[in-house]
């Protein structure tokens, strides 16, 4: 037979990175594609006994739930976001299955095919195919290394009237990025004046390197909770098998996305939800959290150490302050696609960037995690790396 | 601020029997109106115990998973389906968080708004919802006691060129109502004749009273998974907070849903899939299943005999042979939302049926749950039903 699938299928492609995943499962390869937290720090203990916690409470606790979530989680992540200047109720958290169905479920609100998606570039691909999935016209704005720029943000706010803004403002994937305070109050004010919402994807804020500068959320800014719709996932700073996000913002646009939800699954695991309100009670999360920044800064230095042996005629990095990437581009005769055969022939494999761009890509980028490997298998694999980054075939 | 939502919100409703059930979750009404299953007799300690092997399996198990599920357990449902006749290989079997996102995923793929979508009427609720959502045109087919009337059907799938067909062919939500193997036979073959797909939901079908009748899922007649999805869920046989459900047929079908799933989502919960996959190697879940059956009936019988009081000039409605639910139809003067004010007043809830039609509503008929309440407040409640539904109010 054959399948008359809807129009906006077209629109449906795999992931690039979801793929070339696949090709670098092989045990021998070491992979800084995937977007992958490190495994071995995983607080195992705490997960299981929280589980321990859920059954203890009795038979009540295998009942169907809430569409909108476990009350008492929803608690739990109010008081842990206002701790970030967000304010926010129990009635204006809806609990999701990852930041990933935040991303669809207010897309599936607000999209209508043609209408204009504001985004950064390179920004996060999955958001991306989530947007051209519902037909929207995604434009990128241009950015420098605080943000994006108000004048060409303006201008296309102004021009375009887009639906929403979206935006991963502290340690963006892929490229690592943080935006200065005041490009965030900018992006606001001027989204006031457009009326015009912003969804601010934070997976990686908790991620912070140095704690001394401080990074306001967007969503902290919007004293009167009208214009940002914040989510972010318990994924990167706790496990990512729990698949637990949520999104705060104005109470209105929550519950259309709970609507849809309802819909779309009635609601998420709630024996994962409860678990996860014993582990914020009975663990100290904040302190996990600070041994996974230590961590992954150990690990990003080693993988720097490695980049600057590169020469910077060849390719360019930032440092970047937290997260999970590090966003090298190389010089203009590079394509890092022909690259990531030869990385792969050789043990080792990174992301190429080009996906991550809206409509320009850059073939000469690429992008490398350092959250996953040991800090043995990351001196392994960039040892791999640097010699293919090095060969002469590519200096020529 | 406006918010301005995509046009398609205009089709969302919010569940009736979703704000019917927050009235009546106070503590001293009797509902029969949810869709709850038995919580006393859920298995919690084999529950319990299968999470314990996920987490000795060690770190890897909170790891991110695939989109298409949990690979041992596609490979235990599979074989739990071959006994149903139904063949299956793990690569067209994909795991969802509850059937519902099984019905949210097909429509997204399937629909665009003016497609037509066939449906028994009365149906399943919530998947009337999610067809609308999208924009379909949803159209009933005429239906006696033995399943959809083959001219009208074949009618109506010659003229009006329908995306798919959707059935809860055995003890349906919200009438209880089983298909003839016959009835079965004849919707496959029409489908073969027109091209055109069917959405099999069987929540229920493992919840039969008397096993001498054998009810074949349509899924089963289709030999080469060339028309028919499938799908189910342990919501109902084992616990709803796992949220586990899956669907299985043709595979190019199947993985344009994973690839929309990947954007919705990106993959249900993979400690809940590890548990599920324990459960099923550890624990008896065939005789849990004839626990649940022989519980079930019992309560059914009870709710029932109340019912025989009533007498057939008022109600009418007709023994379930398994799934949860009992259908009653109130003579021509009877408003059930009118009796359900009554009813609540007297502590006691149940859910009217308008809403389960597609366009022309019973507003005589309503629905009993027969499987959450125990059977000492299936008496109460019936008791206190049995005592509005007599009232002369209601008989002038």
């Amino acid at each position: 037979m054959n399948y008359s699938f809807a129009p906006q299928t077209k629109n449906y492609e795999s992931s690039a990175v979801r793929d070339i995943l696949k090709v670098t499962q092989q045990a021998h390869i070491i992979s800084f594609a995937g977007g992958l937290p490190a495994e071995d720090i995983f607080p195992l203990e705490a997960v299981k006994n929280a589980y321990e916690q859920v059954f203890a409470s009795g038979k009540s606790s295998l009942q169907y739930g809430l569409t909108e979530g476990y009350i008492p989680l929803r608690e739990a992540i109010q008081s842990r976001m206002s701790r970030k200047g967000i304010s926010s109720t129990p009635e204006n958290i809806l609990l999701t299955t990852g930041s990933q169905q935040v991303i669809d479920l207010f897309s599936r609100i607000m999209l209508a095919p043609g209408d204009v998606v504001l985004t950064e570039d390179p920004t996060y691909l999955s958001a991306l195919q989530v947007f051209q999935s519902y037909g929207a016209n995604v434009v990128a704005v241009k950015s420098d290394e605080h943000g994006m720029e108000p004048d060409d943000l303006k201008v296309k706010l102004e021009q375009l009237h887009p639906k929403f803004v979206y935006i991963i403002p502290t340690f963006s994937n892929p490229d690592g990025k943080v935006w200065s305070n005041e490009r965030r109050e900018i992006l606001l004010s001027l989204c006031y004046e457009n009326d015009v919402l912003i969804l601010e994807d934070d997976p990686y804020g908790d991620i912070q390197f140095n704690q001394d500068e401080k990074y306001k959320p967007v969503a902290s800014l919007d004293s009167y909770q009208s214009h940002v719709l914040y989510t972010s996932t318990f994924s990167k700073s706790v496990v990512p098998a729990l698949r637990t996000g949520w999104v705060t913002g104005p109470l209105e646009v929550v519950q259309m996305m709970a609507k849809a939800k309802q819909m779309n699954d009635l609601h998420s695991s709630s024996i994962d939800q409860q678990a996860l309100y014993y582990l914020l009670r009975d663990f100290n999360l904040d302190e996990h959290i600070e041994h996974v920044r230590k961590e992954y800064y150990l690990r990003m230095c080693i993988m720097r150490d490695y980049l600057q042996r590169l020469g910077s005629d060849l390719f360019t990095w930032k440092e970047p302050k937290g997260g999970m990437f590090m966003w090298v581009e190389g010089n203009e005769n590079i394509n890092t696609t022909t690259l990531l055969h030869e990385a792969v022939e050789n043990g080792v494999a990174f992301v190429p960037g080009a996906p991550f761009y809206v409509n320009q890509p850059k073939y000469n980028t690429f992008r490398l995690n350092f959250s996953h490997s040991t800090p043995e298998k990351i001196k392994l694999g960039m040892d791999r790396l640097v010699e293919v980054l090095l060969k002469p075939a590519i200096l020529k």
